[in-house]
């Protein structure tokens, strides 16, 4: 069984580690969807920023629904940590250069500012951890 | 554009290789949640199989709400499918001979028939797939 501390450390080393984070959203029928992202910023556990179209799916689906996961996981060490929480999407400036990065252009032609490009921002109330075929949940303050 | 052929082609490969699923089911507050399960039984982009515990929470989860996706990724090559659909979950004789692998008994230690081991089936209405900056939705039959 892990103590509280010892999971928020296995946590946040696998979010030091992790390019990837899976997003899950609810979609207009009730049902969960699911997207890789790039893993690009977090507070400690509480607070995630991604980058996104501002005209994409999953904008649409967290203003109908803010109710959200966001997932990493180590497939090699067998260690998976889930965050539950509430999305929002914003466009504020500071937000927008935390998520930028060199090469973005690519997705958004007009840079940082281009009204395409738009901030997820995730609050997690909840974590759970796995590993080594062990569960822990605890509450994200 | 990918044109429907084209889509399934390269989320069969996409399948082929991966060892990783991603499972998104929703809670009983209606938050989405996400787990990663290995990958290990497919019939084409329709059915998949997938091995739990039958005291787990994602079997409590699927059975007060069958609403679900999965997903599957190739981080390096930015390839992505979403796969959305019902899940059910089995204690059929043969469904278990289907994702039993040998050393499961780490995990259910009565073997195949353990009474703790039960399948979770997913059957796919509808797959979106992603590569190279472009998405692709399709209905499956």
């Amino acid at each position: 069984m892990m103590e509280k501390e010892q999971a928020q450390a296995i946590a946040l080393e696998l979010l030091g580690e992790a390019k990837t984070a899976y997003l899950g959203t609810i979609d207009k029928h009730g049902f969960p969807n699911i997207k890789a992202m790039l893993n690009l910023y977090n507070d400690g556990l509480k607070t995630f920023l991604f980058t996104t179209h501002s005209s994409s799916k999953h904008v649409k689906q967290i203003k109908r629904n803010n109710k959200g996961c966001i997932y990493f996981a180590d497939e090699n060490k067998f260690v998976g940590l889930m965050l539950v929480g509430t999305f929002t999407v914003s466009q504020d400036k500071e937000l927008r250069e935390k998520v930028w990065r060199s090469g973005f252009e690519m997705f958004y032609s007009k840079g940082v500012e281009d009204p395409d490009h738009s901030v997820i921002v995730f609050k997690a109330f909840k974590a759970n951890i796995y590993k080594n075929l062990t569960n822990m949940s605890f509450e994200i303050d």
